[in-house]
């Protein structure tokens, strides 16, 4: 695992997937390369997937948002002929180190939470074609769309079967969404997940697993009739699509990494990753034209992608950078300024999918299991979207005044409309609220506020940032914190901030992250699943596991 | 820790807590003796503690409503002078077994838990005088109390360092109550959470860490008006209170336990432990007044603390029975005359509070984290309050018609009032209602169906229970299942159970059980905690655990 896991990709260069377009219907084929595998040492049989497939899945579910707005329902179907996908790789799970199970795990959650917001959020259903069998994390990616139709051929069926064949959880949101989206009933639940065949016909769609389970022999027929159906439900949108053209990117030798509108430093003796975000240097594009037509260039789009990535390139390859420090420099004039375009225009469907895409990325942060902190200085431009990166961090610093032979204006934060609803969390609160969970009326009065530039102290008293110290303590402050947090346990670090990060309200999505993956975690490291002897790394040998019965 | 744990003390026995009486107000010293520890090879130092120490507060709180209905407000304070509470002990942490940590921690999780329902169920609120060192699970009682007082000594301090000092959290609700109950800000639970000396004096005030901040020289005069004012906004309640006489139990050799109202025995080979539950033989109490007479013995109350103990002697005696098997025998009827005498006299704080512990003790079964099969049979008594274990259970199976050679009548479930509203789970939803989460018209019209004795079939097609099998195929089913569940992986099972168990809406309590309980169990199997150079392995030893810092 020394090579770096890259993010981007386009579809000229997918392995695993094939995609139609007929009108408003996309289809679109799983059909994974065995020996398209992101390492070595296993095949991607029968539609399996790893990190690597996911990673042209996200791709196409962002893709078809942006390149592809006329596209109102995609239909998934197996481009394999006896299975419709067959789960995670069981050896890749086997043989990968811990840190990787779990951000795998985490980073095809978010892809199947992206995925299922398609419909809601942008009006892109996706149908379920299932034929053959769909089983563990094939099913799990079921359990995303909008609608599952599982033939009657006598033998596809959809199944959970990690518990008994593997020891570990459908951890892929799998149980979540069998209880929550589905609701199947508690105790058909427990039957479903331990029968390691699952469940077909009349009884999957009896007990909720499916929509509908139709005849093989009409099954082409109403799958297409459905996709017509979700499609007609969906909103048409106006103009043509907008390509996501390759980012930006520079590698350095010493894990720096430069974008358009960012840059990733890392400090590898303290293990602290800085993001620093540059803002825009022009004024926005006029209008809603000449946005189109900056197209994937305008800096809120740009930044948002950049961002992304870079912070999927830390989670996966910088495992060592314990702590991400958030910067930013530049005109917060000019962040609002783009900013308000978009929110002025977001009944133009680019202007809305780039609001969309913060609100992704947002989320993506809030769950990076690191610990997030922000530096407000003297010259930067935590405004409106930016600033919600204060919010999301575990602390925030605040410069209290200019400082001395730095000629850059005092640090100041502004607040806009963008932090008040454009970008709610995973608990579906915005990141405000959370904050002032106990104190509901300072999210009214921080509103109020909305558009003036708060110094330190203004922003410290309205409990927007966490400590605001002037040049004399400032960069002993800094390093304190920074030391401090480097002679921590990272674990306990993870455990803490998965808490103190969700307060309150919770929701499919969180409970998803919060509850099943942390039990998930743990199975990860328990001998029944992970031993030399246990579930998963016996899978394939013929052998079963051995378990130690204790009940913990 | 061949050892039994018992669950049972009284006051006479008492080593750690020491209580004073006056009027409405009493008073609740801790005071840990520190050679009073359950194993060997630590000391119970500066009032930490260990499970022995929390059985007797668990024995308290139950006790102090049952035996002292008169108190209205309970003041809980330190025995000790220079420290109120250590938190957990250290020694005893490093040294426990994975399994005996973590029900260590469920069990004083769900005594916090009953400590802080007491005030808004009974009407006895806990006020916590803080003076003195208030660290880990020393805060975390204090977080289960209605109103934390902290004295104004110049070093007196609540805190949570687990974290910095230990690298494990606060899991005994404490992430969880300092985010959801307290509200404290994030940023600001980020820094307290990671200050090893804690926070004290107003700032703790500021935080809404504790409710007051007072002067030491006024510390006990504002607690004894605190305590005054909480029990004057409590109900005063009739009556004398009613002694909690000693279980009638007997222990034989081969693991089977005899009470006076269920009978637990244990297949040592397959892993399962039975409780069979007797029904009332006798008609229930005539009236309320003598429902008092019988006090203790009245079947509703003897039952109900007999089964709470049985679920505890199982979870940390008998670690290797991983189903419980749930079975009755009686007559419906008495239950239901039995259960209707306490819901038509609600009024009655005995009746109530008699009601309330079975909403404890069904909680308890809920957090059980073994596989529960309820088998309901020719003659069985599954009637009302009895009717939810059905709920709780991961399945049931019912017998259909009468068996061969059996003149016992066939099996029937009935529902009553009490299975729609007495008692809530942890996610304050009835179980009826988290049965049927997606398909809540089922939960009318089995209402409608009350105090109808349901056959196997109706039951089963209202959806009350998994299967119903007849004569032919029960035995063969049962010996299936109980066979296929021996085969599965605890661990599995434990995760699976948890995530399928508590669908849909979260509360504190799910938080506390489902996150923050999830994270900690993580935490409990990570080098960086547990390893021999992990924190608390190392804790004492002079020497700072040594970190794999890669994040996960």
């Amino acid at each position: 695992m020394t090579e770096r896991i890259d993010f981007q990709t386009d579809p000229s260069r997918y392995r695993h997937w094939r995609l139609a377009y007929e009108g408003d219907v996309a289809t679109l084929f799983m059909n994974v390369d065995e020996r398209g595998g992101l390492f070595d040492g296993y095949e991607l049989k029968l539609n399996s997937y790893d990190l690597g497939v996911d990673i042209e899945l996200a791709d196409i579910v962002q893709r078809m948002r942006f390149e592809h707005p006329e596209v109102r329902a995609v239909v998934l179907r197996s481009g394999k002929d006896n299975v419709f996908c067959a789960g995670a790789n069981i050896r890749m799970l086997a043989g990968a180190a811990h840190d990787h199970k779990v951000n795998f795990c985490k980073f095809t959650n978010e892809t199947r939470n992206t995925l299922e917001a398609a419909g809601r959020e942008s009006g892109q259903y996706y149908i379920c074609a299932v034929k053959g069998a769909c089983a563990g994390g094939g099913y799990e990616l079921a359990l995303a769309c909008d609608y599952i139709i599982l033939t009657d051929d006598g033998s596809s069926a959809v199944a959970l079967p990690e518990v008994p064949l593997l020891a570990v959880l459908p951890g892929t949101g799998g149980l979540t969404r069998v209880t929550d989206k589905r609701k199947v009933r508690r105790d058909l639940a427990d039957v479903f997940c331990t029968v390691e065949e699952g469940v077909k016909g009349k009884r999957a769609a009896d007990w909720n697993l499916v929509d509908e389970v139709v005849p093989n022999s009409k099954f082409d027929e109403i799958v297409a009739e459905r996709a017509r159906a979700f499609a007609a439900r969906a909103t048409r949108k106006n103009g043509r699509g907008v390509a996501l053209t390759p980012l930006a990117r520079n590698f350095s030798f010493n894990g720096s990494v430069t974008y358009s509108s960012l840059e990733v430093t890392i400090d590898h003796k303290l293990g602290i990753a800085t993001i620093a975000i540059s803002g825009p240097t022009e004024p926005p594009p006029a209008d809603v034209a000449a946005l189109h037509a900056e197209g994937a260039h305008t800096w809120m789009l740009r930044c948002a992608r950049e961002l992304d990535d870079a912070i999927l390139h830390l989670r996966l390859n910088e495992l060592e950078a314990g702590v991400i420090k958030f910067r930013s420099h530049g005109d917060p004039a000019l962040v609002l300024a783009h900013e308000r375009l978009l929110l002025e225009n977001d009944g133009d469907w680019f202007a809305r999918e780039i609001l969309l895409h913060w609100k992704r990325v947002l989320k993506r942060i809030d769950l990076t299991s690191r610990s997030l902190v922000a530096l407000v200085e003297p010259g930067s431009c935590f405004a409106g979207t930016l600033a919600e990166i204060l919010f999301a961090a575990d602390r925030s610093y605040m410069a209290d005044g200019q400082f001395e032979g730095d000629n850059r204006p005092a640090a100041t934060a502004i607040l806009s409309e963008a932090n008040f609803g454009s970008y709610p969390m995973s608990n579906d609160l915005t990141r405000l609220q959370t904050r002032f969970l106990g104190a509901p009326e300072r999210v009214e009065s921080a509103k109020a506020r909305s558009g003036a530039p708060l110094l330190a102290h203004e922003a410290h008293e309205m409990g927007l940032v966490t400590f605001a110290f002037d040049e004399v303590d400032w960069d002993d402050e800094i390093r304190l914190f920074l030391e401090e947090r480097a002679s921590f346990s990272p674990d306990a670090m993870t455990g803490m901030e998965a808490n103190l990060r969700f307060a309150g309200r919770e929701t499919m999505e969180t409970r998803i992250f919060g509850r099943l993956s942390a039990w998930q975690n743990w199975i990860f490291q328990r001998p029944n699943a992970t031993g030399e002897k246990g579930a998963l790394k016996r899978y394939g040998t013929g052998m079963r596991g051995e378990y130690d019965v204790r009940r913990v």
